[in-house]
């Protein structure tokens, strides 16, 4: 019997409209400052690739909602994104 | 004459294979604390949401490495990966 494969996901949590991101203001005039012209918007996020139990494929949606919920984004200024990665 | 759209991207900047995370596994045991079950893996990263004035579509893939191997990844232990929004 092969290996049953790990569910892999990857979140990425942003930040939402209308919320200041001062690291964001900071990278694009360091940016500017290094000669890459054009920039005219940065807006930093996070992003996690997470590998779950493969007994957990069922449910693999509702746990990862938990864990951002839970952990990963604050959800008074950030949105978040599952994504479920095939195979 | 229709306000030229800007440019945007997303990029993602992730640890090569084989880098140490230790923030992903701070997160990992976090989780499991938090009761969030089956979780067999945590690698975290950063994201660039960036815009980019409308003159710079013919070099923006340009720009945003330069953007990369200049300031948002350390290409000695991060992979980079640019993708432009369509519309």
């Amino acid at each position: 019997m092969t290996n049953p494969t790990k569910i892999r996901a990857r979140v990425t949590v942003t930040l939402k409209n209308g919320v200041l991101d001062p690291q964001g203001k900071a990278i694009e005039s360091a940016l500017t400052s290094l000669g890459v012209e054009g920039v005219e918007g940065v807006r930093q996020g996070k992003l996690f690739d997470i590998e779950l139990a493969p007994a957990e494929a069922e449910r693999a949606r509702e746990l990862l909602t938990a864990a951002c919920e839970k952990l990963l984004a604050n959800t008074v200024i950030e949105n978040y994104r599952i994504e479920l990665v095939e195979g």
